[in-house]
């Protein structure tokens, strides 16, 4: 069986407010689309033809990378239409299933099971069951259980509004039939325009039995028109994930404060505090805590290590047993050996920090190659960047840089060496010797303080 | 029609547990009561007049620009008691409005409601209808729906118990029948206070048809007696003021971890991320994005600008297209022209820095102003206090101040200039020149490192 | 009457997927079962013999101070086996109350009314009703209410399976009774083990009336089988201490956003605004202000005292009316004085600083004693470590240390004494006079900026 999806993204969005198109809103630091597409390339989808409406060309190019066919439907002429639009580039699908761009969770499992519960006839549906169906299209049985039909709210007779199995609007078909029945939609009614769900009524007519599935769970089928409407989705999302996680083995501070915009792959024992942010593919090894209100995005953390309270790390690749943070910030192509100490107000970008260096506190170091058990003090400077070009320093196993250096890069500092508190250090420092930049302390005999020359103005902080 | 209101804040607030005031506890960064009033206000009242208890003398201190009469009630004898009071001073009214300054959220447009569904009898009550009305006082009605009058819970029959429209206490009345009736209320209750209530009772048996109106929400008319009730009412109120935010065009990452203590503009496709406070009036242009953790307070934002994680901004303005953070600190008259980044670590106060300049890391910028185009490197401290006065710093289009470098103020640094990393600069530096201060890097032969003296102490962090 | 406790600890835990045994896994801070053997303590009992299971002895050892006996149950036998290990221990007891270190949040006042109910009979059963009881053990009793059995869920009769009240497995019963009845018990069961539950039928067939208890709330004898579960009451109980906190006069700006893990003592009108953490012993004076994402840890902070945005705080002492942060981070003892200021990007440990001091920006201050009225300049750090030993810096009453400087320990600043910005000290600088050192500016002439080397990489933020 060859499976051909649909996905409908020609909606305006209008409700949204944004000049970006609907479908590209994020979830999970993924465009809305993306998950729908997702879920029909884990279906096994042979093919999948997105439809996209007219002025919404970035999304098509936001997506280009995502295997999909794109369709412009040039005139809003409503769903029936736009699926119209797709069924050219199915030709050579047996069954089609029809997804839309603003559904974001519906899961795999689901959708096969429609197409499986629907393996035998011509026609199968996603229905629901809600509490209060008020506004959904209702679906019609006769007496022995069979879909008659489908009637919207405002056609619904009494006894028709009290039934509370609702179209989704998801159908799977047969390739050849819905080709047919899409041809016999008309757009006579209030908004001129083709309704998708009118092939529900064809095919009944024409004596074809609905198959009907239903979800796990309602969100599956959840729409996005607006901002609420997707930052609830987002919210029981994340905790969808959360309890996944915590299923799993992780421990979760609190599932409520939890975002995962990516990939999360935790190893065993793995302790999560309140607030964390993880985007792109991030993987904790065993025995990691993360402490809480800090960003993870794009980095590999070994076992053993502690990332402390309000730390942000992005594309950086920490080693075992090491200590992070507080206050922390590594960026890109920061890779730190095992059992290193990063403290607080401490930057590191493009560096290599070998095993057992410390870092403690107030330090930049960019474009640095640093040997193992190196202690850089305290308010440490590489000068990595003379206005135009970026240098690099690098520093020997067991050296030591006194507090208040600046390292003017490109500079290089011997194996062992020590350079003095306050230095600029601006040629290499040979090993094992103390290299040090130094004026003579001098005390000002007779010196008078500054007296007041104004009011003091009310900024007690300085 | 010349419509008086009267708000009642004379309570003490036992359970609130607090030296201060109940009414002057602050919700959304307003007190209770400042929001009682400014919803008077909105209405259009032509006098409003608050009455406080003894000893809250704070209350109209704090807010005598608020536009309201001020009566004391020197003893706490009930609400009709209270009422009274401020009957002089709305003489001249035709309609009395009585609402409490510990009942914050009532809208506008359910006082408008009210004062409209009333306009032809003497009093309108304001009642609402809850699932469990137990402990308040239920609204009797007649076989006609006309309101009878209020029975309180212990004085309940069975069959009133069963009631569960109840009375909100907030009433609108005829002026003259008003004090009328007040005069009527006695005080034989185990309390012996004079009750507001009894008004009602009063009025039907002289004849007259109470009209009732409900608010939309119950949450308009909560109370709050302790501070479980104003947490409560804080999160409701957060809640309601995030969801109009998402429908107006804002992301949001999470409705309940969002925080507006004053007036936040969003222009279109405005994005926050999680934990976002706002204090006082916030401007925020069109594609501005705030990073998870931050506080914004009194800013204007220009479009397309990047607040990054962890970063205070207050009383600071921020051009277009600039990069703030993470963990940047503007504090008041920091203003940062378009294209500016302001990087981790950095505190700016009272400074002008002009278009496309750069602050990245670690630095202290204060009453300064820098050019466009500048670059200052990290570690770079202005030093504006000499113990007594604060000095300006001047920096000029194009410079470059190294890395670690100290700038003593009064102090100028040329257009053009470039300044040694480490520099002390206590002397104008020309433009377009290098300006530093340098010791001679020296290698001490033969020196040897510490040994050690005594057991390291277990502070393996230093 | 001589109480003793049984504390059933030896599950497995597999849904955990923890090396860590179950019990041992954090509720608000402390292991599950120290919360079960703080309230066994709490109710005054003689003795406490907790069973834990092959291989768990971690649990022990954890706990070899809080004051139990531990029996290990070498085979896994269930849970009448379990208690049978123990009663050797109690054998001087008179009655016995069997509770579970998986069940960790009830409460000593619910078992004293269950020891209490239970006074004039062998046998007591804390006893639950469900909205939902599919899967719980009922309570089967006869015409006059007497508890007859429990019947388990798969063994229920349809009218058994409508009952909705639950045996929650704790029971306290006559010791010697209670002794005989678990040697009545057999394993002829699917599991093969011996079932505590069998000893309300044994007790039950022998005549006993059983007395039954129920908890004040269900989630007192809500268990803990994985980490959702344990996340779920990690919440609820976070929310019901921050409901009491509220209740006794603290502000809490978001009761679903603080995290109570030891124990926190707030005096009148302490304000705490989101995201808060507090970890160990924490004391907060009248008026204090904690702003938000903020952590205490093991800290005393005085009266009047604002602790501003995103500070870490652990092992401190803080004085009265003192400013700390934002951004600010003491270490053990950091003891601040009265009315000091520390601010941004500061850290502190091991040091004292005496009254009405400042430490505003950008410092490290490490083994220090700093005397009253000073002024440490931003970018001032103390070097206190020289690679191997740790040394002390002494600053005296009203010096002024100028910005960038660098303390190099041992040294001593003089009261009054003032020390130039940049400055490198490594002597002592005598009191009242100006210290520094310092190298002449210079301008170089005709020097020329770097001019590019290479294209500048794609990293626009250096």
């Amino acid at each position: 069986m060859k499976l051909g999806i649909v996905i409908l993204a020609a909606g305006k969005g209008t409700r949204m407010r944004s000049a970006l198109p609907k479908v590209l809103h994020p979830l999970a630091g993924r465009p809305l689309i993306r998950h729908v597409i997702d879920a029909a390339h884990a279906l096994g989808a042979v093919q999948i033809c997105c439809v996209y409406g007219h002025g919404g060309e970035l999304v098509p190019t936001t997506l280009a990378a995502a295997g999909c066919i794109w369709v412009e439907q040039t005139e809003r002429l409503g769903t029936g239409h736009a699926v119209l639009q797709a069924m050219p580039a199915l030709a050579a699908m047996n069954r089609v299933l029809i997804l839309y761009g603003d559904v974001p969770l519906i899961e795999p499992e689901t959708l096969n099971r429609l197409v499986a519960d629907s393996a035998h006839t011509a026609l199968g549906v996603l229905t629901l069951r809600l509490p209060d169906p008020t506004g959904y299209g209702r679906i019609v049985r006769d007496k022995h259980g069979r879909v008659l039909r489908i009637v919207e709210q405002k056609d619904a007779s009494e006894a028709e509004l009290e039934i509370n199995e609702v179209n989704t609007g998801i159908i799977v078909a047969d390739r050849r039939a819905l080709n047919d029945w899409l041809h016999q939609i008309d757009n006579k009614n209030a908004q001129g325009e083709y309704y998708l769900t009118d092939v529900i009524g064809i095919a009944t007519a024409a004596g074809v039995q609905v198959a009907t599935t239903a979800p796990e769970m309602p969100e599956e089928v959840a729409g996005v028109n607006d901002r609420l409407q997707l930052a609830q989705l987002e919210r029981y999302h994340q905790r969808r994930l959360a309890e996944s996680l915590l299923l799993g083995g992780t421990s979760i501070a609190d599932p409520a404060r939890i975002d995962i915009r990516g990939e999360l792959i935790c190893e065993r024992d793995v302790t999560l505090d309140v607030n964390l942010i993880c985007e792109g593919r991030v993987r904790l090894g065993a025995n990691v805590r993360v402490g809480p209100n800090c960003v993870l995005k794009d980095c590999d953390i070994g076992a053993d290590t502690e990332i402390l309270a309000n730390c942000l790390i992005e594309g950086a690749k920490i080693g075992v047993g090491a200590r992070i943070g507080p206050f922390a910030r590594l960026r890109p192509d920061a890779d730190i050996g095992d059992r290193c100490h990063i403290g607080n107000f401490v930057e590191v970008k493009k560096s290599r920090v070998a095993e057992a260096s410390k870092i403690n506190h107030l330090s930049y170091i960019g474009d640095t190659d640093i040997g193992s058990h190196v202690n850089v003090g305290a308010g440490t400077i590489t000068c990595n960047y003379d206005g135009v070009n970026k240098h690099r320093t690098a520093i020997g196993d067991r050296a030591f840089i006194g507090s208040n250096t600046a390292l003017v890069a490109p500079v290089d500092v011997g194996a062992g060496a020590t350079i003095g508190a306050g230095s600029v250090i601006t040629r290499a420092a040979p090993a094992d010797q103390l290299t040090l930049t130094r004026a003579a302390q001098v005390t000002i005999e007779g010196w008078q303080r500054p007296v007041k020359l104004k009011p003091t103005p009310p900024d007690s902080q300085d």
